[in-house]
């Protein structure tokens, strides 16, 4: 199993540093995937190392996506390849996950028709633009798409990618 | 003629006193509304005096909508107040301008289907999603409705406002 | 027609920017000096590109010049040929606009004896000892030199200088 | 089984709240104990809600005690009761969890003498003039003692903590 | 013998805690007077205790007045006490001593009239305007007045300080 | 007679600044060392010029050792022959003098068996670990060492610096 995270400069650090810590402490190798390969600055300051470069990733490569909010999205769906991956994984029924801001890939990949989810509240309109009916709730799961609003949502955040992806997250 | 700009903590600074001081240098009154009256501060820091609230506002007051970008408009779009008073205004043939993120609010009062429109290009893909038709020009007219992109489209902006509003600004 | 902007960095930003833009949007062309070509940013964060080196300017090329305030004039004022310009254009009765801690090249350029003039009121004694009479109004015109004392002032002061440039603003 | 967090201002905030959400997402019930109820910030900005005083902890109420980083262990170790607790935990042979600056707490706390552990380099001589031997990895178990150096070894740090209480976190 | 060291919010840290230290070593009481009584921060942040409100100071009760600069010289010489306070020293031929900005009170105080003396650059064309011959050394003292220029020239500026109140400073 | 000041990037610096100035005033050539030659800056932002390295320092050019606060003595421990040079002069019955959190580095040059000193409370405990007899008093010599707790001691830490170089400062 490998996952897949897309940031950019301005990520919300607590929402990157969460999964990316929690998934090396369960022994899943994952890919930083951004604008281009060296050092961002999180929101509150966290450095954060990119090791892919948003061109160059391929969705066949990962089991799980990972997609941080804060002012990162709007960087992120600037570029199309990240937003194929996005595509392509949600079709491939394969694990996507985002949380606050991150709802705005979604928006951009076109993948929210017809599915419940829910976001940072201030973009909800956008999301049921985009065709969601957005729930308020700290996680909502629909199919293989994970949602939730806050940081203070990642332990329900992450208990539901752990059930989602059980086999692999200890 | 009075004009009407909706605000919040986090506005774009130049985005907000620009338009403001433009209209009170052509002698418009303006009201600049907000969560609560009292001062928020601009992303970079400006004092901006809000004197009435987002709750109380009416359409039939005013002739001239500003929506400025920045932090703000994640905030004014959560006011059901605000989004009437955009959708009348609109209805009624009255300029509204939005700036930047400003196009955030317009997205919420589902005023964009079948528009041409312009916006910060991050959040071009909600403007889409919503009906839009995004064009890439520093301002963008379609009929009582004007866009721009940027801090440095104000000049243009405020050119098409002051066409628009002939009679009264000069 | 030509107007000629005087800048360094800490500039105050809508001191820069208000006539900056207010001047684009009339169509007027604009050359901003500072101490050397490229950019610089204003005491609130605000990228601001020179164009022009302070040591290269000349007066004849301008029918207007602006001094906005801030922390930029304490630079300005070390340069011998940002005080000539300032003489020159006030000798041959150009339009000379200096707002808040503008003054202090009004000051430094010795073109204040025997003039009514505001600015910022914490260097009024400076303008005071250079021979100004300092009057405390929101813009004060004396011939052809303008001036204001606070961000707030600049519908008014913006007015006066479409007064005295009427043929060209609008 | 219940944990407990001793916290300060200032605490490093990924230290704070990795274990804090990690505890969360495993269903373990958290107390918060700071200098007085109420809210504090970590040093890279984000809020903490602090739910008992140090001044009335208990060691029988936990099972598992963690110590993060930051400046806050400087504030911590004042806390003649913080002090205690450590001390009876440590005695009781409970779970005691300590990262970067958070071994200044055991050194105050005298738990030390002989004991193997690890912490932020900059310290290093203040754990070992408390009787420690300092090792140099990611993450050091001696005992019920689990002790790691900076933010990067949060994975590694939190799997012996899941190793030790197995029965609890999963 | 008694201090006197007039400052506001935003004085330049070093200059008003050398001085302020420096007596205290020697032994020497210093009042500091501000707008208020409390608690103002320099430009670096540093706290600084006013003790001693501007309008209620006497000329009578110090041998000695210190100014220093950063941005409290443009809030100190708006209190009319305070320039007269200044100017009874001077006139008095007690030790009046000032570093960088603090010149302009000076200015304002009207008691450089065929003095030599130096400041901040930035500001020397605001003494010369006021009738001082500028001078660009570390220190320049003429009579009982002594003048600096910048933070390192602080050893010189109270080098000359302890020369001139020989008796009392060691 | 020369003087030695220890420092790195984060030195708290009126610590700092308040030795250096005041060695300069009293005509003592003075040796800034760091990690490399060049600039640092304090944790409020001033500016401090290196002129020695670390680990091309000598004990024996040397009469006096200044270890200020701050953030700084977490990275000047770090250096073996910072080290060596604090307890070659030690032993030479030079004066050492640290302040606040300058007691760090006599920790790690393991000088303080036996003796009473003094230092910002937060490290107490290191240095009673660490051998010493902590005192909570403004300024405690011991012999030919110094120390202090905080800024506001400086006047009479530098008094008692004063009186055991006492033929050399003035």
């Amino acid at each position: 199993m490998k996952a897949l995270i897309l940031v950019a400069g301005g990520v919300e650090d607590m929402e990157f540093y969460y999964p990316f810590y929690r998934l090396k402490e369960a022994g899943i190798p994952v890919d930083v995937a951004g604008p281009e390969k060296g050092k961002v600055h999180g929101k509150h300051g966290y450095p954060v190392d990119i090791n892919e470069s948003l061109s160059s990733i391929h969705a066949d490569d990962y089991d799980l996506l990972i997609l941080p909010g804060g002012k990162s999205p709007e960087t992120v769906r600037l570029y199309s390849r990240a937003l194929e991956v996005t595509r392509q994984m949600m079709e491939a029924g394969k694990c996507v996950a985002a949380i606050c801001h991150g709802g705005q890939v979604l928006v951009s990949a076109d993948v929210l028709k017809g599915r419940r989810a829910t976001c940072y509240k201030a973009i909800r309109d956008d999301l049921k633009a985009a065709g969601a009916t957005y729930v308020d709730e700290e996680v909502v799961v629909d199919g293989n798409l994970i949602t939730s609003r806050v940081p203070d949502d990642l332990p329900a955040f992450f208990r539901e990618i752990n059930n989602m992806c059980a086999a692999h997250i200890s």
